[in-house]
């Protein structure tokens, strides 16, 4: 089989030298694609440089991305290049990436200037209208000076890379991740379920934040009649994964 | 000697799985800690877990730190327990942190109201309040939504932790760093003997972000008259550090 997985967190560039950074170690995404190749797949790896690297990764072809509009390209790349039989989409991509930052003053002194030349009296128009053209503003990428008080980062969302995986290659097992933060395995399983049907996904891996420390990382694998199984360990969610989909091509053959 | 070494980029929090980050793999600090423990010295090393290890470290004392508030924290926690004879201060350390968060149509909302409500008719006035208001608000830190199409963070100015240094210990050789954007080596001179007066550090490290390039790594070794030293890679600067810090202390004795 043929498999693309990818793992880390994306960094969205603020400046030169400050980004937006979704946490993520690529630990689990490690797991899953050294457990891959080790049942004798072909793997394509996208991670991230400050991700952890995996074991005898000269058995996978890596591809380094930053920001999430690299991860496109080369999703794009691939998906053109290759036909999968399976895309484990792990890594933990930016929703948001900043489109302009500038000084508390200097937005202040914008936003009075587009109120007082407003040809509308709906003030709540006229600030979204400041807003939008504050954030199409182009930036001058360098690095901003830390002499003012306050910054204000204005931030775009993003495209979703996960929509296009089943769009390029609608045969393709297609595995999400989503992770929340304290909620209980039933809205887990129903937020899952909602990704699922959105991103036309054959199994969500639900995971809640405060379940995971270390290795230990409670993961539960949905599949879209909304039946799970939990595992319990990173090792044990990767052998999961793998299991699933190679039952899922065979059945599919 | 006893020598504090930092080394690392910190991440400031937006949320629980996003967090502002300042990009610096902590190699060139690695490689100061190293050097000065390979000459014999005892060194307290200050890091992030992203940040690159550190050969041989069980030869040093780590204490791992995040965000600048936690660096802040350490760091008077060591100088009030330890004498050191030098602090190299290497680490990236964010000027601005998060306050607040929230989507593009909350804030509108919220500026409007304020405008509505002001009591003066100071247009930058009434929106600098609002302004004030909206970042002491305090967030939930929980995961935020991704429906919104625009995000609005309000960073604030952090301390300067570096300023501590010679407030607490006057008698410590202090080795900032300084790392500019395409500049001359004038103007890098220029903005070192500023940052020296300023933190009342002995050396200033002056950097430009466009040459580095890996081990690659021009450095300006600056003194408080405005002489300096050029070294062209990690290491090489590595080296020129532990022997001005240990010339300077033989001088003092």
């Amino acid at each position: 089989m043929k498999i693309l997985v990818t793992a880390g967190g994306t960094t969205e560039p603020i400046d030169d030298v400050r980004g937006i950074t979704n946490h993520s170690s690529g630990r689990l995404g490690s797991f899953i694609a050294q457990d891959f190749f080790l049942e004798g797949h072909e793997v394509d790896y996208i991670t991230t440089r400050t991700a952890v690297s995996v074991k005898e990764k000269h058995r996978l072809q890596l591809h380094y991305i930053q920001s999430t509009s690299e991860l496109k390209a080369k999703m794009n790349q691939l998906l053109t290049e290759n036909t999968y039989d399976a895309v484990i989409h792990s890594m933990a991509v930016s929703d948001y990436t900043p489109t302009n930052t500038t000084s508390g003053s200097a937005f202040v002194a914008q936003l009075a200037k587009e109120i007082e030349n407003a040809k509308t009296a709906d003030l709540k128009e006229t600030l979204t209208h400041a807003l939008d053209a504050f954030s199409q503003t182009k930036q001058e990428n360098k690095k901003i000076s830390s002499d003012e008080e306050k910054l204000i980062v204005v931030l775009q969302k993003t495209p979703k890379v996960i929509q296009m995986i089943k769009e390029m290659q609608p045969q393709t097992i297609l595995v999400g991740f989503k992770l929340l933060v304290d909620v209980s395995n039933e809205q887990l399983v129903h937020v899952a379920l909602e990704s699922m049907k959105k991103n036309h996904a054959d199994f969500i891996l639900a995971n809640d934040l405060h379940s995971i420390s270390g290795d230990k990382h409670t993961g539960l694998l949905v599949r879209p009649d909304g039946d799970y199984k939990v595992a319990s360990t990173k090792q044990q969610i990767a052998k999961l994964i793998v299991q699933s989909v190679e039952e899922k091509v065979k059945a599919k053959r």
